[in-house]
């Protein structure tokens, strides 16, 4: 993530300027305000404008004539009781503009979420920078023998080395092709005067998935948390997990109250199915309930029994 | 549009308060902030929040890492441009709530504008005010003849008399019978402590479509400038056209540059069919093109004719 | 849900009439189309079109080139995984489309989900038929004492019989002021030529909220499901409910399957905070956990005793 | 776009089948049902299934009880009257379904287009085709001169060859490296046991942008025609034109009057600024209007004057 001498420059003006508003303001999210939070090896999250607060969430929930909020306990049970109950409406009163720099297979599992506007950078228009994502060594992961989706055990020694080799020599032979098939002036050392030199937007098919683009990105606070539920959680791919925790560190700056909320309701929270809640009453009536007897499949049966607690779950096998 | 001294007093607070922030901040709107601007007889609209300004929609447009404008010139031809090929995501990057007091029969238009947030006040929840909409005299017209979907000639007389009467009579009975059902302390002089009183989710069936309701509509500048077109339109219900125009104004106050390039190129512009350029290009040339050769309807030929100027048109009719 | 016999006819029609297609089509659906629900007293639901099956949504998750179906066990399981992981997308490729007759105060909260397409009859260019809701005896029901937001015990006697007096009273008053303003032809016995009569846009405010509209109302499968897991729920209002049950039928015999997994997972389910599942994690190793213990609001505390049974609950109490 | 026996088999066992339906069915439509148009070199577009018919457009707009079509004529001046004035909703009843294969570089500007539903190939979830897009020798051009977003003069010679060297070496190149960072059965002549093989979530970023991917993607009418006026325009990218056009060619199949107004009022019509119309008005009066008097910039001028024919244009300066 090394910004320009320019880029720098521009940043640090930007967050010296002042103004005085009459709009809710939250100190703690002004102080990273534009700045660039590291994430990957070339990455950024940066937020750049946020409108509402906390009492923003209050304020439309009680459609008021002012700040809408009382005292502070008063204001905190509200948000958590339309945090419980999925009132989520008043949650999208608050918004957040990011400008974030990702790699491009990244922003394909990003772009999913509709509900968010977006200015990317455009590889017609202009020509991209030079950079590209090299997982580090302890992100070098095996093909999961349990989960068709995920990420099993690290890979080491030479086949570790070969895999950083390949995807490395790859992208720098693409990015030196992308130059030259451009022949642009600034790009390369030496621009062939006799030849034309390839579109832009032809020229960028080259380049791997690993190359790095960035977007504005602006949503709400109700999307957003859709977005960080989904995107942090265990079964999201590492890399876009990296960017969602550096975004729900801006959350809890910004709305201190709605973030506990979530991490009480939302991410700590669980969903039960009818016959898993019919299980746990059971059990909580003293009966033991095995699998077959559950209604579940194996799957649905295994995963219940990790939420409740290994101990719990081995505990039953005993009791059966 | 009477406030209770309650709110009046909780709007004045608000606006007291000056807080310091980084964010760009708009001076000319600030200066209306939070203030209720009268529509129709009993409704306002208010500007609570904002987000962004004209050079947030440079910013997103050239993705750049400070607040991305050079000269004035340069950022409003930028502006100009998106405007004018429909680039319209950066605009989405700007973001504005209002409070707006209406009636539910203008309410019912506005919703059909999907892409925004909503919170309004609840009949389920709360008891609503004793407000409805009368129509000024200057607004009570006949159904048109020439436009299934528009009025005509003003009522006069005995018979304008007579419509305010039943409108008047029939809403102050409704709200009457409202309190009577809800039975509720506050509401009425005499609760009957004898009867348990409606549930509010029913008595308030009983309200016209003139009563006010209030709620909390947050939007972004692209939709805004979408709802404004479709809503200041002469083709719009005069009641809802009140309301585009007096946010039109707050949009002029936030997003000056933006708000002329609206006007130039959607306001003021017009959309010409394939056929239309056809007799407009041979017009050019010197041909005299009547209606029958133009290949369009009667119908949309005369709407060409009224575009193209009245003079021009019936010149057209002399020349064939 | 008196259908004039054009109406009657013009559906019949549409029902005799059958149509070769390659595309996947679901008898027990196709059984009811076009005819009429009955919902309320003048209400009703029609579907009127849909698009895919319980294997589209396997179809699209594979993304395969054929009906992607394998064996229906197969099949079954991965919509049941879909469903229990919120993996939303595969099922919005199935969409319906209904026709749905409802009062005026429902089609208010039903508007308020988004992601639908409507067409709704318009007042403006069209004159209203003579229709409002009137509740049964059953459903006159007083405020809740517990639930700001719900009904309690059901009115009786003279008080019910008022509020049906009313109700009755004032919306038949509205109508025929309504028919007076407009002075059309065809809606009134006596059409006066000396009055102009008032524009329809207009005239109708001063319906009550109670006045059946219409419209056509078209979503996708996983859109759907939200609806009707809010508008189903016991917390909703029982007139959009009704609705509701009547839709949830057209699913079940639409996608059974998916139907089925909406039972498990969503209608049968239930979400547990970090909180709860601590409580319900500690219960089940043999502690018992006091409501201060649980960390959890008294209204939390009592939501969750609910859920995990009124006895369990109980005996909670005496354990401690 | 060569299938494999498989699913050429599974889509002639699609295409054999056939249902009784009460739907609106539409045979020119159905003629294609499943079959692959082929687009670029290994690109498709497949209609998987639709909804609704002119027809259903025509009686969302009457919220009419049966199919709401009166005589053909008074159906397609209806049409072309909502197309005219952007009454939009209507063409929302109407959703289609396509399977599409396409280029990542392509799928990324197509998924711009929010408001759609998805199914993507998983490249986390399974391997990826051995297949790139790989431009025709007359579609690789230069960087537009004129244009910073577009294509000028067709590269050739030498210069054309060195550029599908590149392309078609790099793509190769990490195809094979794929391959071998996977090291899974089936894949690659030589799986080495003794290597892991890495996860296909990381494999994947070492392939370039011009890499086949797939997915479902449905759409309403309203959407597909606001894709369709973007995409097939003269200014977006030709590869992506390229789906367009084949699109178009299914919405002509499709819905035959919407699809011939969609021609005259958006793809053959055009948009002019109060400026330009006020033009437009001065020399249809007999006046000479100078770039200068417009009050436009020089480019707005110049897009005009290519608008109103190129002869108009010089005749202009001619007069002045």
């Amino acid at each position: 993530m090394p910004l320009t001498p320019e880029q720098a420059a521009e940043i640090a003006d930007a967050r010296r300027t002042q103004h005085s508003t009459r709009r809710p303001t939250v100190p703690e999210l002004e102080e990273i305000l534009f700045e660039p939070l590291p994430v990957l090896d070339h990455g950024f999250v940066r937020v750049i404008d946020y409108m509402g607060d906390d009492s923003a969430v209050v304020q439309a929930a009680r459609v008021s004539y002012g700040r809408g909020t009382r005292r502070l306990r008063d204001d905190s049970g509200l948000i958590r009781y339309l945090m419980r109950h999925r009132h989520t409406t008043p949650f999208e009163m608050c918004e957040i503009k990011y400008h974030v720099k990702l790699p491009i297979f990244v922003a394909r599992q990003w772009i999913r979420h509709r509900t968010a506007n977006v200015n990317e950078y455009s590889a017609r228009y202009s020509v991209l920078d030079r950079e590209f994502y090299l997982p580090a060594p302890e992100q070098l992961a095996a093909q999961s023998s349990q989960n068709r989706q995920g990420r099993g055990e690290i890979l080491e020694g030479a086949e570790a080395a070969r895999v950083l080799e390949i995807l490395k020599g790859d992208a720098v032979r693409a990015f030196d092709h992308y130059d030259e098939m451009l022949n642009e002036d600034g790009r390369t050392a030496s621009r062939d005067p006799a030849r034309k030199g390839l579109a832009r937007e032809l020229a960028r098919m080259n380049l791997p998935l690993s190359t790095y683009t960035q977007w504005y990105w602006k949503t709400d606070l109700h999307n957003l948390l859709n977005f960080l539920s989904l995107r942090a959680d265990p079964h999201a791919q590492y890399e876009i997990r990296a960017y969602a925790e550096a975004m729900i560190d801006t959350v809890r700056r910004w709305v201190p109250v709605s973030y506990q909320a979530f991490r009480d309701y939302r991410l700590g929270g669980a969903t039960l199915s009818a016959q898993a809640l019919d299980v746990v009453r059971r059990r909580l009536r003293g009966e033991s309930v095995t699998a077959e007897q559950s209604g579940m499949s194996g799957r649905e049966w295994r995963e219940l029994c990790t939420l409740l607690d290994a101990e719990a779950g081995s505990g039953e096998e005993n009791a059966t």
